[in-house]
């Protein structure tokens, strides 16, 4: 028997007829997939049909938190937001932290399940288990902080949390995302989405409170949470500190820290601009997610320069990439802002970065001209041409039009000799880290089910050197398939289906996360797993994303690198040398493919791995 | 006896010793002057020493309500910001509306007194009768809105109201403003005496209702109140639909709307692009004050060019004039993104506008070159230059060093030429309305105790055509003397004191405010008042303000105009051939002098009329 947040109460809200009902999580697809993650690929995979027009109103968007969202149990305000990508034609889930996941929860509902197409610009207002439908007109074309305030004063609430998207996600900007606070479902242009179905913002205000199944259990469980995490070596005190730019200096030092689009990884390192140290002068405070002790939430400052007194809620160590070395620009005070203007916005950091450093290469090797970016002087390094392309972006003017929809599309508008530059991996740009330096961190980008993601599956063993589950070389292929395996269903187990801080597992807990999500479970929901069966979960939701992805068509083919990153070896710097050969990735995959039971030929989920996972109906849909 | 608002509780905060405390409000200064304006003004005469540097620890910030703030009479939830004006050297008080005046009064204060300056950048924490001094070095640098959002993320609490300055503030300029929400107490440099202090923001949250003498009177008055609005023929329609730029076409069609830095009145007046037909394509929403049904308080959106989905507050009609037409420029969004850029750096839009307006026709009779604006070519109509230059004022930068402390100010610095072209009286900035054709305005702007103020005497019989208390003919100077003390007079007693919102005054209710607000006293505190003695709680307020500017050394020679408005008549429009010579205004100085039965050759307040007002101890001090 659930308690009362897990039972799984889902909202489903169909903006063509303006109707909303609740429905009972079932109890097998709670226990199964637990939520967040888990449960927003469940109803992508059963509801959205193959070949939906993800921009159409056959693609659904779904808000699932976890069960302990709202609870005290610490880092645990975090949800997952489902789709069709559009940017990549697959499984399209991101995750975002703040207050509006346990919010949310107060309102009474575990999941949000948005159907459907709004005739007119709309948005949600949910109020403890009454849903309105409101006219958005006014708040069209607003930017993400001014629409949640000119929200709250409208509703006459300063407590009401919204999610929202910002003129990107309104023109279906391919790299658009949704904000909430100052956060970001990010990647996957889940924004667009949203755009697509006329919606807005969605506000939340409940007054609930999550149930316990167990209060003694809970409070044990709680408290050995906590402890695990003072004893972390670096979780209070290198990372509460500094968050995650701290890992600017930690990439550039293992050589991994990209730049420039990946043409000089090694070379242009700013780390003295950029990384650890530079943060004291533009750190201004912290922000803590919902009853997160933590707080490794960075407010910053630009100090000088045109942007003097601009601030942002990070750059996040993956913007200090993509907005920061990537486009050659080592201005703090830039970079700050123009993370600022992504927020507002409501584009995708990694991803319009990853475009305008693109287009700087172009432009630097006579690809693209003045003429194509309407006369913007985009040289790496060029802070205020970053800038002003970010705007395009977002309202897919001039160059941004070319840029709106990713590197992918981009290249493929300009033509073959293009594609060589575009770092992507199945349509989604990639992320910081040079994996020519990482292999199993390679092996994800090219094999995780949302395309070139550092979270689904973030090998910290060859990052941070924690040797679990085992110790590893960076630079070797062994066990790489194996290990990315347990990465990527480990992580979904413990981080994205529950809903809980990837943080935790990356810098702390990762030997005894499974365990600890077991014990949560039980505390918080009644539900028994043994620590296997935690893992278990993850299996299930990689091969439920990977059927749905094969369902759309892809298979091994897609399972690559950019073949820069295949040819080019690294030049210089701490890992000098290094490159990840196809012969060497195609080693790899098969590690991978057959540690997972899949189809070595294909990459294909089969049969029986499938029903071992309780997934038959999958196999019946696949027809394998 | 009073109940509970209205007793008056002052708290009284010394940043110097980092100590508060609370007092009564003496009976007979709650009498005698209501609240808000005239309680500022009567701790600001009795507290601040003559000659006390606007700047210096000495002067003092006096935040003050009215007795109806807090309470559902509408249209109350207002309060004065009084101290030294560093730009004038006169009396400095500004209203601004909102939630902040509201939720200083549910916190339990009907005044707050700010003396010293704190060692490092403070700010206080004010909630339910407690009182932190903060650290707010990580504040300084902010801006106004990011402050307050910050702030209620730090403390933890939504609903907090905040008060704060931008890094204008910060900077000492004396144009910076004070900003709570998105409303300002603009003018007159109050947001440097804040940063003199180092008190970058007052965050307030209270929990306690505010009482009421006699509730039967109470909802008596408020529902006479409420009807006598329903009445008026605009304020619930064109008003609340337009808000104050419906005077844009109105002063338009006049020949007062002051263009290029009142070089070409009725000239250039784009009232297609800026007026009220335009309007509809940018309000967005509305912006109540607390408790208000009117909500004349515009959301606006830029919709096209390079500010694209920047959204204001405003812009009101005299942000029109100050950062439209005063600078040529014609363009909405640009106006709008001035705008927010104003609030966010907090200036005065109208003071910061103005010197962009004169710097422009310095730059194009070239007393400016383009190595003093740093190679911006500040001609008018350049939007984009316009933009720079604000910033540049609020962060002392550049050209913004020498426009940061207002015109007067800057023409001292550039020397004599410059002189003429510096719009302003007793060193404030003049308002829109060019009183070339509007005499008692203009006489009003010559002897208002802040400077050229439109708000302290506003003579809606030339403007609005509201013939009260007599018919006047807006080009005469026939009884302008007595015209212009009474609408001093009454705007102090029936608006500034009770902070009850001016435009109440203006549209709909002049001929029955003193009435209404006698009532109003009675119900709320009990005190009972003719219509009379509150006019002369009003005359009581221009007494006592005038009085701390003679000893300041102000007298007649300073109840002037700019050169220009009294040479140059005006060349087209409705008011064609207007201008005010030097003997018009003696004319009218000496009436008005009369009226007040002050000394026509000094203009100062004698020992009689002090003393008939209960102000005896001021003539003492005056030594008069």
């Amino acid at each position: 028997m659930f308690a009362g947040g897990f039972t799984g109460v889902i909202l489903r809200v169909d903006l063509t007829t303006r109707t909303s009902s609740t429905e009972p999580m079932p109890a097998d697809v709670a226990r199964d997939f637990i939520g967040g993650a888990g449960v927003g690929i469940k109803y992508l995979f059963d509801e959205v049909p193959a070949g939906a027009d993800a921009l159409g109103p056959e693609n659904k968007l779904i808000f699932s938190s976890g069960p302990f969202t709202g609870t005290t149990i610490p880092c645990a305000s975090r949800m997952a937001v489902t789709g069709k990508s559009p940017l990549t034609g697959a499984v399209g889930m991101a995750l975002t932290g703040g207050f509006f996941p346990a919010e949310l929860k107060f309102a009474g509902y575990d999941a949000l399940i948005i159907e459907g197409k709004a005739e007119k610009p709309t948005y949600l207002w949910i109020k403890d288990g009454a849903v309105q439908f409101r006219d958005a007109g006014w708040l069209w074309g607003t930017h993400t902080g001014d629409c949640q305030q000119l929200l709250k004063d409208d509703l006459k609430d300063q407590g009401i949390r919204v999610a929202c998207i910002g003129p990107a996600g309104e023109r279906q900007a391919k790299v658009a995302c949704i904000i909430n606070e100052r956060r970001a479902a990010g990647r996957k242009g889940l924004g667009a989405v949203m755009g697509s179905k006329n919606l807005k913002a969605i506000a939340v205000r409940g007054s609930s409170e999550v149930g316990i199944a167990d209060e003694a259990k809970f409070k044990a469980a709680r408290s050995s949470m906590r402890e695990e995490m003072r004893q972390s070596p670096v979780l209070y005190s290198a990372f509460a500190k500094l968050g995650t730019p701290m890992v600017v200096d930690l990439t550039g030092a293992l050589g991994i820290l990209s730049a420039k689009n990946w043409s000089e990884t090694g070379v242009f390192v700013p780390v003295e601009q950029l990384g650890a140290e530079s943060q004291k002068e533009v750190n201004i405070g912290r922000n803590p997610c919902h009853n997160c002790p933590v707080a490794c939430s960075q407010i910053k400052i630009a100090r000088t320069g045109p942007y003097e007194g601009t601030i942002a809620e990070g750059p996040e160590f993956e913007t200090y990439y993509s907005l920061g070395t990537n486009t050659g620009v080592a201005d703090q005070g830039a970079v700050i802002a123009a993370d600022r203007l992504c927020d507002e916005l409501g584009i995708d950091s990694m991803s319009a970065g990853s475009a305008v450093g693109f287009a700087m290469e172009l432009y630097e090797k006579g690809i693209l001209d003045s003429a194509a970016t309407g006369g913007i002087d985009l040289r790496f390094g060029n802070a205020e041409a970053m800038l002003e392309v970010l705007r395009l972006i977002a309202l897919r003017e001039g160059i941004g039009e070319l840029l709106a929809d990713g590197v992918k599309a981009a290249a493929e508008k300009i033509g073959d000799e293009a594609g060589y530059y575009a770092m992507h991996v199945k349509g989604l740009e990639l992320p910081a880290y040079d994996v020519r330096g990482a292999k199993a961190h390679g092996l994800n980008y090219a094999t995780s089910y949302t395309g070139a993601d550092h979270n689904r599956g973030y090998a910290f063993q060859e990052i941070f050197g924690i040797p679990v589950p085992w110790e590893v070389d960076r630079f070797s292929y062994d066990d790489k398939g194996k290990l990315c395996k347990w990465n990527q269903d480990v992580r979904s187990a413990t981080c994205d289906c529950p809903t809980m801080c990837a943080f935790l597992l990356d810098t702390s807990l990762p030997a005894t996360a499974p365990a600890n999500t077991a014990a949560l479970m039980e505390a918080v929901t009644g539900l028994v797993y043994t620590p296997e069966q935690i893992v278990d979960v993850g299996e299930r939701v990689n091969n439920l994303a990977r059927a749905f992805n094969a369902r759309e068509g892809f298979g091994r083919p897609d399972d690559t690198l950019p073949r820069r990153l295949m040819e080019e070896p690294l030049q210089e710097g701490g890992s000098k040398g290094q490159l990840i050969a196809q012969a060497d990735l195609d080693a790899m995959l098969d590690d991978y493919y057959t540690a997972r039971g899949w189809d070595v030929a294909t990459g294909k989920p089969g049969r029986a791995k499938l029903e071992s996972l309780g997934l038959g109906y999958v196999a019946d849909e696949l027809e394998v």
